[in-house]
């Protein structure tokens, strides 16, 4: 597929550079697989652009993605060493953040859920990353957990050349909105219908 | 999203060990972009397995996907020097593949393509690798320069265990049908309709 030349030219002042250089929002949403995976693909090519790639897990399992997880960190070891690509950080909720973990708390996923939200947001202010990966970040925004406007005026208003991949089923039509780019990943046929299950290396 | 739990256990006399064994052929298709990003975040997974990964790509462009073909040949290195995950290999039409290009000589599209279906044929039947992307491999189809039905015939006759992943639009029912898990792309924004142009990082 040769690259897209766009059907409209825009009236909103800017030269093309600008407009090419314009920081997304991209939202991966629908109810089949491949929404995180397209998000870290993403994460890879940026990796390659030399930007600072942040991966924020909004999951419980630490088993999930864990290929993802490995392939991206095996990457940042990569520029550590040769100066190729750019750094990779990985955080996962599971109970607890990393930065924050007490050994033996008990874990309330609403509060970690809003404490991840709240790092994303110095992140975000302090221009900390070039590329940032909130997976499964929908899900804390449906259950009322965090705000969604409060998300869609935070990335609206991020300084600087910051990318923000959003991952997660059911996308609130506000985020949609706000966003620059939304996939919908539509299931037409799965092994799991006829009784196969997830399987190592394609499943995580 | 946790790991699914299928709904029906099917009457195929296999054993849940060797159905969730069964190598996979994955369908990524739509219109939308996501397709191919997908499919090599699968290959970085399928890397932190340990499997032998082989990426062919069916476009004429050989800077196209650069991103993911650093990204995914700087795993392989990886693997080279530490053992950690697989090995990598990323082939690209081009104008010719890189096993037999010949200087100067002019390119032939359709015997392009056909050459690099061989080759994946023969690549098949000594079982070389684990997991092929075939990567816009739906377009040599429909435009009649690889026959459907022998694909079809190829891949449901392959021997051992190797995934294989076909990326592009407009993918033949029949491969469709052959297919284990399909995923279709859906747009449901894209900032090319406000004129946005594609850009670094983003688009390739």
């Amino acid at each position: 597929m040769p690259q897209g030349q766009p059907e409209v030219v825009p009236q909103d002042g800017l030269t093309t550079r600008q407009r090419r250089n314009r920081p997304l929002l991209i939202v991966h949403t629908g109810a089949m697989k491949g929404k995180s995976t397209a998000a870290f693909g993403l994460a890879m090519r940026g990796w390659n652009q030399g930007w600072s790639i942040a991966v924020f897990q909004f999951v419980k399992s630490a088993r999930w993605r864990v290929g993802e997880e490995a392939g991206l960190l095996a990457l940042g070891r990569v520029h550590e060493q040769t100066g190729e690509g750019g750094p990779v950080e990985w955080h996962k909720m599971g109970s607890g953040w990393s930065w924050s973990r007490k050994a033996g708390a008990e874990s309330d996923h609403a509060a970690d859920a809003v404490e991840g939200w709240r790092e994303i947001q110095r992140r975000l202010a302090g221009e900390r990353h070039q590329f940032y990966v909130l997976d499964e970040f929908t899900y804390p925004m449906k259950w009322g957990w965090i705000d969604v406007d409060e998300v869609v005026d935070t990335l609206r208003n991020r300084p600087g050349h910051q990318h923000v991949v959003i991952t997660g089923r059911d996308a609130d039509p506000r985020l949609v909105e706000a966003a620059d780019l939304v996939v919908e990943m539509t299931k037409v046929k799965h092994p799991m219908d006829t009784g196969q299950k997830g399987q190592r290396g394609i499943e995580w």
